[in-house]
């Protein structure tokens, strides 16, 4: 090839761009354990607006544009790949999945219909049954990779509302609990339903939705002529990691004739340890639910999934058809992905997990969950232990949530007094950890959850912890 | 790292499992010229059946499964990375944009809000920008990046319907034509438009969307007390390439208060070019507008856009807040993608495009898509000199449309003869082209646009059709 067509790479530019990368993938990941696990503060305002460039018309050398990636702009942020990252929701990225998507878009092959790449495919619909499998769903499930649980959270809420309601559907009414992801919401509006549609009830005081008050605000909806059509639970909030009481909320659902969604984006894949599935008891009653396999199957950002347990459903809503199209199948093996969700040509996700899986086996992943279980028990143990702190919300699963103990000072101190707690933890830069609000308490959350972190790293938040709470006695805020 | 922690691969480990898979992409790259470039009719029913199976407990050697992919599954299938694929809309999937996806999952930095990784943020921003400014698109002017066309025309919908019709839109009309893509009505009804509220308009005979139809339609849906708001053409169609009347639908959408998207996936970064400019003249008259770099700035699948001329429109539907997240920018140069999308959690896309720009500069682009526009012109100028042939749609950009010229045989006939035609050109296995139905003409579509096909593949698919043509004489269809 000329140079006179640059992208037309040979093999040996293209390896030498691989093992450039390589070396410095290399050091990022050798060092992961040295690195501030937050480094998101130290980005200048002058330096960010001095990154502002138009459109180059000519090209760069590579290696320095790799310097700049991984020198200059990536370690300018929170590092969700560290092993001392215990904030929002981790993950931490296994280096296999990207291997994945490397070879995947160096193949290139289009996936949106099973006719075209059949074999690709099979393997997708394994991947799809599998998840199936995890969760306790029957033959008939169907689903879909997405990119994240956002677009699967809509995407459950699309097919119920197409189910439930059909095309006229302002009326229809949705219940979920002030603890849902605010993803829901934000789905539902975007799926068409007027914002004062969506009941957000408060729940228990264990953070859990309230069956009975649903039941209430359906009558009520009834009586008013609303029509109330769709409930979503959450099986593992990111705000406490509370589970909803699924197998209440499963007979509610039959009984109303309601759709039940659950966003187990987060607590899903727990269903593969034996006590994720004591916690996570009849999720398989769901009419469709969503999980985050870069969430807790440790993959990079990027694979979210929405599992429905009638696959007919999906297909219902999301097929289309167009005279430049190839064939579809009518086969029960095989999925054409682009009838079963709203994507047409799309990234190959399937690699993502089917790579992993068939590399390792379940068994590691199972192995891996358990751990994350027994640690996040572990520091709850711990932290009722100490006499300063209080557990607001213990480890259903692998979340947990604390404050300062109430001491009689003034919400606004003893919330005050949390945030500088946790500030304290997370200035020592080795692990990191992020607040939420529950009801009016500030509480810091400890969401064990990123593949890496193993008991060292939970030493090492333990030795934090108690520093910053040693300090804190000594400032007597 | 013990293995009993095998996720947690040693640098040694991932550098091995890098190789082996670097050696099996090479040979597949380099091999890309002598590969059949449809072998998806090879995939029996019976070895498809045989690759379903339940979820492994225990794992397996990561080279045979590499093996399994490259060897057994992959070259089943359809190839677009082939440089003789002129099927659908190609892009060939370059290998820079797979390296960046390479190293955006293993930093798996967190990118939906700006603070969490700025400077990361703003290498996104830039590309974003640097798509506006493509597209003539003014300061004010926001985006994000997409899986897809399909997504992103179902985001500038919702944006549309939000900004347009508010919550109660359900008597809402969507006019476009039916040479659009089939994924807008599917948007339209993921976005919980009733079917009915689409104005499906035939055509001119250029299979252009004629305004003259748009606006009688408009007044009699406003006459029958619909709320006519939205109308989409295309820049560039599947179906033949064409380009809607621009100029006038801006007029036109700006007199009826109407909101202008426009379908640019296929054809959008044509604008690089003098003559894309000139074919895609009031493009940035568009409220909204979706382009695929997965198409036509060669990306692997899994790259769209959705850019809107005013951004506040696109954060006024996307915006959403909760106690767990991060703070949010009020920054002009940042932009907070979870605030402007329907994504929260997402893959980081923005290195896609970075990576390849900066290492090549946009002019290299603009070289090969006017390359690609030469080969069309190319390609319709001798399709014009066959006399067997008929000219059904000329290369407005890189897709024309033929079929067997109209000897008095019936329709059925004369499409099963071009039918007959493709099949043999498709047999030689050295290109691959793909048909449609132009009205009720079965056409044969070359789409120019893989950025591994140059001239010496034009010439072959100029010589195979020759061959066919000169066969299917033989047998005097």
């Amino acid at each position: 090839m000329s140079k006179h067509w640059p992208l037309d790479l040979t093999e040996a530019e293209m390896r030498a761009m691989m093992a450039a990368s390589m070396d410095r993938i290399g050091t990022f990941i050798s060092t992961l354990p040295e690195q501030a696990v937050d480094r998101s503060g130290e980005a200048s305002t002058q330096f960010l607006s001095s990154l502002k460039e138009p459109m180059p018309e000519l090209g760069g050398d590579f290696e320095q544009l790799l310097d700049t990636v991984f020198h200059d702009l990536a370690p300018l942020s929170l590092n969700p790949a560290s092993p001392g990252f215990m904030g929002y929701v981790p993950g931490g990225g296994i280096f296999h999945a990207a291997l994945a998507d490397l070879i995947s878009n160096t193949l290139n092959r289009y996936t949106g219909v099973a006719s075209v790449a059949p074999a690709l495919n099979q393997l997708e619909a394994n991947v799809v049954r599998w998840l199936c499998q995890i969760m306790g769903y029957p033959a008939e499930a169907r689903g879909f990779l997405t990119s994240g649980g956002s677009l699967a959270n809509w995407s459950g809420l699309v097919t119920a509302r197409h189910a439930k309601l059909g095309e006229n559907f302002l009326r229809g009414t949705i219940y979920t609990s002030d603890q849902t992801h605010h993803c829901v919401a934000k789905a539902a509006r975007l799926a068409g339903f007027p914002a004062a549609n969506v009941r957000v009830l408060p729940a228990d005081g264990d953070y859990r939705l309230d069956p009975a008050r649903v039941r209430d605000a359906i009558r009520a909806d009834r009586s008013r002529g609303m029509q109330p059509a769709i409930l979503v639970a959450s099986a593992g909030t990111t705000n406490s990691g509370a589970v909803d009481p699924l197998p209440e909320l499963g007979v509610l659902a039959r009984e109303e004739n309601l759709w039940l969604h659950v966003d187990a984006a987060y607590g899903g894949f727990f269903r593969l340890t034996e006590r994720g599935k004591q916690a996570l008891a009849g999720i398989e009653l769901a009419d469709s639910l969503v999980l985050d396999p870069h969430k807790t199957l440790f993959l990079p950002y990027g694979t979210g999934a929405l599992l429905v347990r009638d696959g007919k459903t999906l297909k219902a809503v999301h097929s289309s058809s167009a005279d430049y199209m190839p064939a579809m199948q009518d086969d029960d093996d095989l999925m054409d992905f682009c009838e079963l969700s709203p994507e047409l040509t799309r990234p190959y996700r399937g690699l993502r997990i089917w790579l992993p899986f068939k590399m390792h086996g379940a068994g590691v992943f199972r192995r891996y969950l358990d751990e994350k279980l027994d640690m996040a028990r572990w520091i709850e143990a711990r932290i009722r232990n100490l006499p300063q702190l209080e557990l607001l919300a213990p480890a259903t699963l692998s979340i947990l949530a604390f404050a300062i103990r109430d001491e009689d000072q003034s919400l606004a101190e003893r919330n005050s007094a949390t945030r500088a707690l946790m500030q304290r933890i997370n200035d020592k830069q080795r692990v990191n950890l992020t607040g939420t609000m529950l009801r009016e308490v500030y509480a810091i959350r400890v969401a064990v959850g990123a593949f890496r972190t193993h008991q060292e790293h939970m030493d090492m938040l333990l030795e934090d912890l108690l520093e910053a709470l040693a300090s804190h006695s000594g400032t007597s805020l």
